[in-house]
């Protein structure tokens, strides 16, 4: 039986402030009246903005936390600052039980390791990685790991993103056994590094896992819906990325100089009206906001630092379907099938 | 004074076969009435289609090669094949100063040891390159490289691909100190693998080469046309540009489903029509066809082996606009400025 999801978020976190952070709120609450929230910052700032917002505030209530971590300075710098920041409170909420998951809009070089020092990574997971959803022309989103938390990864961590990717769609995405592939330079089984060529083989004789392991896909097959979780290292994975953001605001760009450049097309902008509108609804980001870091003993979502309301209201969802769903444990469980299956 | 340009074309490479080779070749001929063409192929298949083309025939000679090499087998096979192969044979030619430069649709994996093992690389390369331009919404298109040569790279072999895509921008696209960018996960200066961060420490000390080093530039950034040069590894450079074809795709698709959703879009697209044929025409490949192996001693093109008449006769144009503008001579001579750069 689902227990209704009860987050807690970092008001403070995000480029645009505290009223943005509980706008984004009260939009996530709209959305599922089951929700609670606990609003983590700044008590006096919060409590100023909340009364703007009578649903959420009816359904939230506020810890106070003075502190905030920039992102700035060396890593034992930011885990002092942790203690007492509403990025680390709200995290430390998760530990204790007292929220299913936490949510903020902080900077990632603080939000992975005060994350990982505070909720430990599950047993048998070296690395925790950072997962999105993007969306494709198939039934569904696909799952991507990792986008930038390990620049560098072992056969082993691919092969770990592979089995939380799987728990990821299977919790966030309702699938029992997800499409997984690996990214690569080709299809072929010779191409790529040592390390990729690695993983593949492992992936391929782990049967008795929940997954669909499909071999390797390319940059150019990413959004085509025939995967439902792509692997890769941060670094690759970053690049894949910023290059969809890029080439989408590249072509969105060049339609928009193609649809301006004479009074005709301008005219017939104008009538297409609806069909451009649900293009950008598509390729809005706001619309796909929410990396996951899989791996951690907790749900800790990631929102775009610069999320609008809707994006944020979008990342309040992510956590909530995946606390629901109960992923950490889903995590755990593959997890103890393929070490199973790894020893002799 | 500019020597008109005389160049060698594999006619046996490419998905389509000797007629579509030899189409585009007669576009090539139509857009440059100074090109000349050495025919590289299967005597009596090319003489059974030059009649079509009377322009082609009257500026092209024919250079018999009886075999092919298909891309499959061990490295020592493909080089024993490449003897009597139209792809050996025409690069052979360039070695031989018999033609400026070679253009084959044949397959990468052939293509790249073919050309090293007859051409050698320049003194100084370690490793040769693929590069491409990429089409930017500044005013030019922008020189990418390494696309699917070097999976793995040093430090060095980055800095000698920023010199060799350098010179190819100088050549290509006529800048005299063209913005080089290195790919990375991020624009500070920690970001990345030792790697990336060595090669820019090296690119921001040479001063002396007519290049402007800009530092990181991240996947989103590619075709903003703030960069002319953009240095990666080769896994990289084939997930970003891979994932650029595939996400331009994403979009037109989505954008045909949109318009596509109502007769009042269907409409609108009616009267759209040439913005979004515009748009097609800048995404098409086609248009941007042409891949150039840096660091060789001599110019190979390396046509997609799916192009249209169109893109091979773009491919050719390539070749035939860095043989003019003499390449070669430009990286050779850059090379030895940061060379002596290096020297204590």
């Amino acid at each position: 039986m689902a227990v209704p999801p009860h987050l807690a978020v970092d008001a403070m976190g995000g480029d645009e402030g505290v009223s943005n952070m509980l706008a984004g709120c009260a939009l996530a609450i709209d959305a599922n009246p089951e929700l609670t929230l606990v609003l983590v910052g700044d008590q006096e700032m919060i409590a100023a903005e909340l009364p703007k917002h009578p649903k959420l505030q009816a359904r939230s209530e506020i810890v106070h936390a003075a502190g905030m971590i920039g992102g700035e300075g060396n890593l034992k710098d930011i885990l002092r600052q942790a203690k007492t920041s509403s990025m680390g409170v709200a995290i430390e909420m998760v530990k204790s039980g007292r929220a299913q998951a936490a949510v903020s809009g902080g900077n990632t070089r603080a939000l992975m390791p005060v994350g990982k020092s505070i909720l430990k990574t599950i047993p048998g997971i070296d690395r925790p990685a950072l997962a999105a959803l993007l969306p494709t022309l198939g039934d569904n989103d696909v799952v991507m790991l990792d986008l930038g938390a390990n620049t560098e990864c072992q056969a082993r961590n691919l092969v770990e993103f592979a089995v939380m990717g799987a728990a990821y769609a299977r919790a966030g995405l309702g699938l029992g056994r997800p499409r997984v592939g690996l990214l690569n330079i080709g299809t072929e089984a010779e191409k790529g590094t040592d390390v990729i060529r690695d993983a593949a083989l492992q992936l391929s004789s782990a049967k008795n896992l929940p997954i669909d392991f499909k071999g390797f896909v390319e940059g150019s097959h990413i959004q085509r819906g025939d995967f439902d979780v792509i692997v890769c290292d941060g670094f690759s994975g970053n690049i894949a990325l910023k290059t969809i953001e890029g080439t989408a605001r590249f072509v969105t760009d060049l339609l928009k100089r193609a649809f301006t450049s004479s009074i005709r097309s301008k005219f017939g902008y104008a009538i297409s009206r609806p069909a451009t509108e649900l293009l950008k609804h598509h390729l809005d980001p706001n619309n796909h906001n929410g990396g996951v870091f899989l791996g951690l003993n907790g749900i800790v979502v990631k929102s775009h630092g610069s999320a609008t309301e809707k994006g944020i209201a979008h990342a309040i969802g992510v956590a909530s379907r995946l606390a629901t769903n109960d992923m950490i444990h889903r995590i755990s469980s593959d997890l103890v099938a393929i070490s199973a299956k790894a020893k002799p």
